[in-house]
């Protein structure tokens, strides 16, 4: 089967072999295989090795946002929230469920984010201490320019936090060169093309040892995590899944012979472009103008035609060897199809033509948007 | 290579292929494979189904005891901890990282915890409104009786949380026995010899629906986990270790096969009964005295001779196709062997031929306690 959907993502033969064996986290050369591990991840993120530090958090994407959010942000802090969608309503929950003060600027949901109106906002409220953005919004499929969004937070003395859970791997990082930049948070799974049950952080170290005592929470505690890091290199503190991160060591090798972020980032933009033109040919309309489409998720209008059924259309593109997502999260109804992951322009080809056979077998002759 | 820790565990090669292909965890398949798996893990625990239910979570069984002790003992509760080593220790921690308060109750670390010791302290304080116990001390190998201190506590009209991490799917579990128990919290790995990166929590539904709102984290909220379940059986909030989970369904299907918890408990005894025989027969020195001593995990006093090396003997092991812990949790210096997964006693009388090997060859002739 070929998932194309936002995440979990199709991995390589090899990552999914990776996860079929037995690993033991505390013995020698599991713990080397970690901090080596760690060590890949920072340089992908373009962290500096003593300034910058990667940890390895169990369970998903936003759990490690919870943690980077409960060990960074102080609670009386003010974090200005780009509402650019679904994800960032997510991210506005989790502070305000841990206690952190969010105030939400919102962003249309068809076009990025401008550095122009974040300037503004933060130029009329000083009490504004923190930023929260989100990468690639994957409930518009639209990816906002963070490396200058960031830039522009960072000189106006803001902290900023980076969701890069649909990006990292992909979309470029490099946290070096924003030193306002407290975190970057990701998972092992969608851009990176491993399994999921994990989460990245790449984080500022000096912000994480002035963060003792902050999380409310051993175990979503970056601090501690840190700490326990540095006293024993690659040793988890709670048992890992051990079998998801020698995957993603496997994933972060192909990812390096793929040519690194760029060429991953071209080849996602080429299955996007394979997409939205046959999108395009089959009578659909997509859900954002072409000039403002990511490459990591695209929306498609539902058709108007009264035999459309989106559970009967991903049933019918199941039975052809492809899934994608059963649920839309656009305000207006979509169905929506993951550009990334271990699949090419071909794949999205056909795709494509799965799609063009489901209309026709279920009689959707109306596909312009209901 | 033979892992012969107390988790992860030896898994069963068809438990291990699971994970090794892709999921999509929103796909409809996938829904009614966890809301199946679900109702196995209600039923395996003594669960009755609307009066309790099983919640998976993301992470580890560190995180499901964190979201156990957040969403069900309100903040003003007063928690007896019967103290009975390292994982006793851990809880008291998360608890008290999340402002619950914790008594403790010294338990000695050379017998199992006395239900007449319980009814003591519980007497003799009114105001401890909930008990805290580790089933299965994986620090010193103590089983303690949980359902004979949990009907005590019962009695005695306090609440009770049961970290069973290391014993659910060998240690008889029956939570509809025990009106007063609120929690049993496990792990995908362990006794159920599935794969690490995930939780299994099986709690009241009264209980946490009464929960709104006390969690003080989105990740680790068991109600709201439950009202999603409710509202979207097998869908979960956040992305899990999919492949985890098929490989624990896996896993649950030659629990069953295996007879079930009794027979597999019986397996482990069986381990450590030979493994026992074994220390023995090579001249050391078992930590506990066997009428003590659990199924789940077995410490053995280092030995004294000076050409004793914990690292030495573990890699020596590790050549000859046995993997056991690189440190060790006890008082005194000591190394410990795990009797549980996927292994039998000949596993275990291979290992012990094992070890023979390794101390001969590394010339530790004195093997009385150090």
């Amino acid at each position: 089967m070929r998932l194309l959907i936002p995440g979990p993502v199709t991995t390589q033969a090899a990552v999914r072999a990776a996860a079929a064996l037995d690993y033991a986290p505390w013995d020698n050369d599991f713990r080397n295989l970690i901090a080596r591990l760690r060590g890949r991840l920072l340089a992908l993120a373009g962290g500096r090795p003593g300034e910058h530090t990667a940890l390895i958090l169990q369970g998903c994407g936003h759990f490690a946002l919870e943690a980077a959010c409960r060990t960074l942000v102080p609670p009386d802090a003010r974090i200005l929230l780009l509402k650019t969608g679904q994800y960032a309503d997510r991210f506005e929950r989790l502070a305000q469920e841990i206690g952190r003060t969010v105030i939400g600027l919102p962003i249309p949901d068809d076009r990025p984010a401008d550095p122009a109106e974040l300037h503004a906002a933060l130029a009329a409220d000083e009490t504004l201490s923190h930023v929260a953005l989100i990468y690639s919004e994957t409930s518009t499929g639209l990816v906002h320019d963070v490396p200058a969004l960031a830039a522009m937070a960072g000189s106006l003395g803001r902290r900023v936090l980076v969701d890069a859970v649909s990006a990292f791997g992909a979309l470029p990082v490099d946290i070096g060169a924003l030193p306002m930049v407290d975190a970057v948070v990701s998972t092992t799974n969608k851009c990176l093309e491993g399994l999921p049950g994990a989460s990245v952080t790449v984080a500022r170290t000096d912000r994480l040892e002035a963060a003792a005592g902050r999380a409310g929470s051993w175990s979503l505690d970056l601090h501690d995590l840190y700490r326990h890091q540095l006293h024993a290199p690659g040793v988890f503190r709670f048992t890992p899944a051990a079998g998801v991160l020698v995957a993603l060591d496997v994933a972060l090798g192909l990812l390096e012979e793929e040519g690194g972020p760029r060429a991953r980032l071209a080849r996602y933009a080429a299955n996007l472009n394979a997409l939205y033109d046959g999108v395009q040919r089959l009578g659909l309309r997509p859900y954002l103008p072409r000039a403002v489409q990511g490459p990591i998720v695209m929306n498609v209008h539902a058709p108007g035609d009264p035999a459309w059924d989106l559970q009967l259309f991903v049933d019918a593109l199941k039975r052809r060897g492809t899934l994608i997502s059963n649920f839309h999260n656009t305000l207006r109804p979509s169905f929506r199809i993951g550009c990334i992951g271990a699949v090419t322009p071909d794949d999205m080809r056909d795709a494509v033509d799965a799609m063009g056979a489901a209309l026709t077998e279920m009689r959707v002759a109306n596909r312009e948007a209901a």
